[in-house]
């Protein structure tokens, strides 16, 4: 299943030698990102701030999921602050209408509607337990190219998931998430083992996706899969994916060395920046195995939270750091940051693409 | 009596072709403000900012309220946070001493007082409740200027008052008062009724100034005169009138449709930057009926209150989108826009005479 | 003891023509600035600001004090929140290991160490209760010229310290202590007497010190000194030097009039700035009397402590007022501000200096 979402991964290693991505680097804003949890999209108003642009969210009467600029093109009031009327915003200034697609539909004080007088309406689609939003031109959404995540609507899975606010870039944290060196540092409890640090890795560079793997042929079950059926020694092989800007994927297969166990985990990492310098971040941490056992969930989820928010204060941390001294923007990299590496010069090769040509 | 207030306007409607005056557009200086109530200048030093400037506020021995530059020329200490000898302020730091006309009157240190080390003393006069202040070159200063209120000095009439402050630019909260369209949606419970909002207005704007006026027939009493005599259906005559950038002044006119009653009601805006994103904001609400009936006056002061922080709340949540999104300066105006986009025009119009020729 | 400090200094009143520093001026590096108590100095990574750079603090196992470059050359993780193994920081996020002279020593995750992967290691010299550090060139780093304070190692004196924060630019402190005439009005209670304000003073301006004295040939005991031994009518000689960006010196010699007791104190500042808008505060104040009674010292320490707190307000009001009106930035100097302004001369002489030719 993992390779259906990999499937354009390429075998260049290192290739360009095009400048990296970071925390200046203008958004991508064509791609498809997660605006919210579905259950965020109801019949009352939310504001959010998605790639520096207020939007409103809501859901249509008969269950679609909106996504609208927010401020009001007559005098910019917030139409988060209104109220909704069967399926279109009312702003609650001047009682402006506007309906799911942005089209001014009332002005209680004049009978003439402007055409010009719209709002973006950003096309939205609902896969699983997440509406994902185009930021980009709208004619150039294609739902098709929403990633695919099965697993999460499957029977044979279950989840935990939940969500961490980033104060800080969003090109630090898919950088983090191709590294797996961190772990015996930042995450000694929950998913570092020594083994990991120094273990062998291959990496995958393709125009746009990473792949980085690692096996492990022996080592400890890790503290965040303490409450599963895992015991003993256990071979663990880890693939780490970046697919898009906004999303990440990693799956870690755990064989039982002296059993016949198979355990497969899935964890997905939706990353969509709230603006230049904050990043909404939701997870799925998902397992086909003891799928019933609430209890392993629970765990998991709390493992998760607590070793994605060390990620998230370690960012902070080096956000907080940023401007400090003459020479703060210069980065060394190491042979680990191969992935990470790769992943920012797509992030920028892709932000210049949109950039046009200078 | 209203008429002497507003004798400039002309009967020009829409005229200018200029642009309209938005959040940055430099403050107008050459105008009366008011710089507070008089109640204010005591002879405890008291800081302001007013138009972007910081000044100290008191009361001579004598009685005459002063303004002065509250920056010590010396070496920037402010100056109210010394101490007042008779009618000059000295500084807490080095103990500089200057008189309520800014020219330094002692300095302990030396004999000699050089004559450049003075203040900016700025042309203070007192009308009914306030203190009026003229922030522009002091030779331009015309008492005769000061925006007559005889109202608020008459024994036949009676008044509530109070302070709100504004953290948004002065142009919007203009542009507010003169916008009646809103009333149904921003005030439903004190100022809206419905057939508010659909009424024929009338606009008149003159070089300088801009009124609009609009009759409702019949109407119910607004619910922020409940407490007043006033019952059964009204014919409601409203004018609001633009007079300068720091006066805007409003009456209202409510006959009684079966009884023989006529309730006049004068309300002004006293509208002072405090610099280019924060505004003072007092009012005064005027009438000429019941006037020993203290509840109506409190009750009347609450209610206004509650409205204009609900213009405020809004002016600050327009002021949070400004910038959100990339064609987030644009604004869409409409036909009832026509008495504030006059009003725009206007303090642009100021702006750019005090800017002189580019 | 006195005129070792102040050897260079020379007899050149008001000499230069330059421009005074202003808290615009870029801070001087090439100097020995305080990092901190060594007490400050442990085997506790401590994170502090100095000059606008981001330094950690502790100290090798064999008691040598240590500051080195708290930003990590690999991807920006504050070394201050990583580790002390043995004399090297450990990185939290992926463990890159530091000597105590920025020697990058381990890299977990590969065998080879690239030698350009290195912090600055800052020069660091213990001296008495403080530890000073070089913050330009370590080239330029003379252990011979960091200031001695021998009386605050001496067994025939005893002195009380503490530390202010100043939230503003350190050049105003500067001028502030070389300035008497604010004893009066800033410091009424602590140290001012109202002889002292008008008192002749003289002062010697060298290239790089400035010296101002003053002889009050008699005067009250001044409150700070109520719980010593002296009463009655006294003589009070005072200096006060500029010796460096870093140091400022003072002493006091108050003679009995009546009986024979002579008391020698001495005050010095030491003061560094945390970057362009706030500055670190240190100050001992030694004296040579009555050296074993705590009480004294403790006395003394909160009575400086008070009036050192009067003017660091008073410098936090001073900034707030920067940028207030259209002539914000004009200064006004007065005779007294001789010594002041000769020091800001030279401190904007150093700052050019270091900023080469333009």
């Amino acid at each position: 299943m993992l390779e259906s979402v990999s499937a354009t991964a390429a075998v260049v290693q290192g290739a360009s030698g095009s400048v990296m991505a970071d925390h200046r680097t203008p958004l991508v804003r064509r791609c498809w990102y997660v605006a919210g949890r579905g259950d965020e999209f109801t019949r009352q108003l939310r504001e959010r701030s998605l790639l520096g642009e207020s939007v409103v969210l809501y859901r249509t009467e008969a269950g679609r999921p909106v996504v609208l600029q927010n401020r009001c093109p007559h005098r910019s009031f917030p139409l988060a602050k209104g109220s909704l009327e069967a399926d279109a915003v009312r702003c609650g200034y001047h009682g402006l209408a506007f309906d799911s697609g942005g089209k001014c539909v009332d002005i209680p004080s004049q009978e003439v509607i402007p055409p010009r007088l719209a709002i973006r309406s950003y096309p939205a689609v609902e896969r699983g337990p997440f509406v994902w939003v185009w930021m980009g031109d709208p004619a150039d959404a294609d739902p098709g190219l929403v990633p695919a995540t099965p697993w999460l609507a499957s029977q044979d899975w279950t989840y935990a998931s939940n969500y961490v606010f980033l104060g800080a870039n969003y090109v630090g944290l898919h950088e983090n998430l191709l590294d797996l060196t961190h772990f015996t540092y930042l995450h000694p409890t929950t998913l570092g083992t020594p083994e990991y640090a120094r273990a062998p890795f291959q990496v995958e560079a393709g125009s746009e996706t990473v792949r980085i793997s690692r096996l492990v042929p022996e080592c400890d079950v890790p503290a965040i899969y303490r409450t599963t059926g895992m015991r003993g020694k256990m071979s663990r092989h880890t693939v780490s994916e970046f697919l898009t800007p906004a999303l990440h994927h990693a799956s870690a297969v755990l064989r039982d060395l002296e059993a016949d166990g198979v355990y497969t985990v899935y964890i997905s990492h939706f990353v969509t920046p709230a603006d230049q310098d904050r990043t909404h971040y939701w997870f799925t941490f998902a397992r086909d195995f003891q799928i019933a056992d609430q209890a392993i969930t629970e765990f998991t989820e709390r493992s998760a939270l607590h070793a994605f928010n060390e990620d998230v204060d370690a960012l902070q941390e080096i956000a907080r750091m940023h401007g400090s001294g003459p020479d703060a923007k210069r980065e060394i990299s190491l042979k680990s940051d191969q992935a990470g590496v790769a992943a920012r010069r797509i992030l920028r090769s892709l932000a210049d693409r949109e950039a046009g040509p200078a």
